[in-house]
């Protein structure tokens, strides 16, 4: 079993991160920060005569990284009680890489993921979080892809995240269970 | 009373931009099409010396065409069980504008605006759209805006929309309404 | 195609049921209102040596009527942001019959079934309504029951219900797809 | 600060109460099992000309015994992804008391109280719980209660709680939180 995280912060060492290394401290993890890339928004070319273009951006070789692991860990800060808008425009994509012949397995191979999420806010986290919950579990149903758990962690200014208790000894458990 | 509509949709014509379409009939609106626009993601610099920087898009050519308005429509596509990338990215900005000297009431203003969100989308929308709902209600009550209210239409191909009734009539009604 | 109603309201004449009426105008359906019945909250017995026992209510009774028929209409008022106590202690008891030997078919009926949801609130349905629509989901998927569609209508003084012009016109929309 | 524990289980022992135990352990608190009690069913008598009529049953006893508590501890299994319908009943009596006489303070005084959810469920409960946790929110804003947090655990069978690090670690915080 091997994992790759996907970050979809925009500031470093954020609560998220931090939290985040937490989870996979003592484990080799392919680490892929969104925003040191250029990823496109997806254009809606599904009815199109000609279908969906290369859009020459960073996409593709983010998700040739992903691909390969088993265990996929989305660590987003709550932005607008969501996942940022770099993370969402990636999984956007999606729906492009779902028609490219270059990816004739992408839904199998992610069927056969399992997938958790890491999402550190500052407004009610536990409560204002779970709509975003819920999406993902749309999204990784959608796929197939098994939603093992969840982290919500509460914080607002850097290293708040050290305060939330609940938080961390979540993610030492999750830390052991993937340690596992 | 002024509308103006936000697209979040990267397909010209696509099924939410003609439900759209039915709730503003006959009415002048600003119509804002993002993906004719570079919005960049945020950069969370609040809590950097420095402060956020300018990003040098588009974002507030277009944050000054909806703030005259008395009432926004946030059109879009569900794509995967929530707003577009494209809108998200652009919402995901006003935690800059809150801090940004040059739009000193920009939270102000927003809590005198009335919001409508209209979505369409292709996977069981008025059940798996729910949890966007709550995004949005979340985002709303932040910044005071009133909900006045959302239209989940069903539509994956082409013109799908013009099946859905019972969206078409709360456009309709919609209509009335902002007419009135 | 025949159809049940199961009224979880303790109001006759509420608005549920006026909006329930119109649902099911000029059909001829099997109407059970619960408030007419003694429904004894479930005994949990999963785990103790004797099994579930009798309750001797009218909640075998009730179940009777209700199996024959495909579609099944539940029209609860919302009481606390979800369905009555009534309705739910109904609900909870199924619990018992999935292990009544008496109904061993019972969860495969129920996989059978189509189930429609009507509830009518006062404070904010359509938004403050939505964690009740989920919660029905789960249950249906977990029935194996498809969950073909609600309706969310305001009301709060007697036939308020008759100014939700978009809750009537899902009302007819519904009417002519049942006797379709 | 003195704490009042309101039990929606039926089963002696459950998951739920076990977990709860945790949660109070060391602490003096008022007990209510709900199943020990009568509590009918509200009829909604808003718009009748007599208004509410008193039910005889052991409903206004146990609310005597919580109005003093400026904790409260709503302890449910989760049955059919939400409250059991003996609390969901208790719940909805709220409505009746609201209109009472005998009780003019009822609202203020809920909303001087804080709140805390725990609930144990069988099936996914981190996932399927969360339109619970939703409802208890707009349950507890109406009031104008603090939700200050909630607690959900994963068993079926007797003491699996045990075996739920996360939810026993969080019962543990929140047990010192509340001897603070």
């Amino acid at each position: 079993m091997t994992i790759a995280v996907i970050y979809g912060g925009t500031r470093q060492n954020g609560n998220t991160e931090l939290l985040t290394e937490q989870v996979v401290q003592g484990i080799v993890t392919e680490k892929i920060y969104l925003r040191d890339h250029t990823i496109l928004p997806i254009e809606d070319m599904r009815h199109s005569q000609d279908g969906f273009q290369e859009r020459n951006d960073d996409y593709n070789s983010i998700l040739d990284r992903i691909m390969p692991h088993n265990i996929l860990l989305f660590a987003t800060p709550i932005y607008w009680y969501s996942m940022s808008g770099t993370m969402k425009n990636f999984i956007d994509r999606w729906s492009q890489t779902l028609r490219d012949p270059k990816y004739p397995d992408f839904k199998n191979k992610m069927a056969s993921k399992k997938a958790f999420v890491i999402a550190v806010g500052g407004d009610d986290p536990t409560i204002k979080g779970l709509p975003m919950i819920q999406q993902f579990k749309h999204i990784f149903d959608f796929m197939g892809t098994d939603f093992e758990g969840y982290i919500l962690g509460k914080g607002n200014k850097p290293e708040d995240i050290f305060q939330d208790k609940e938080a961390l000894f979540a993610a030492s458990q999750l830390n052991n269970n993937l340690k596992g």
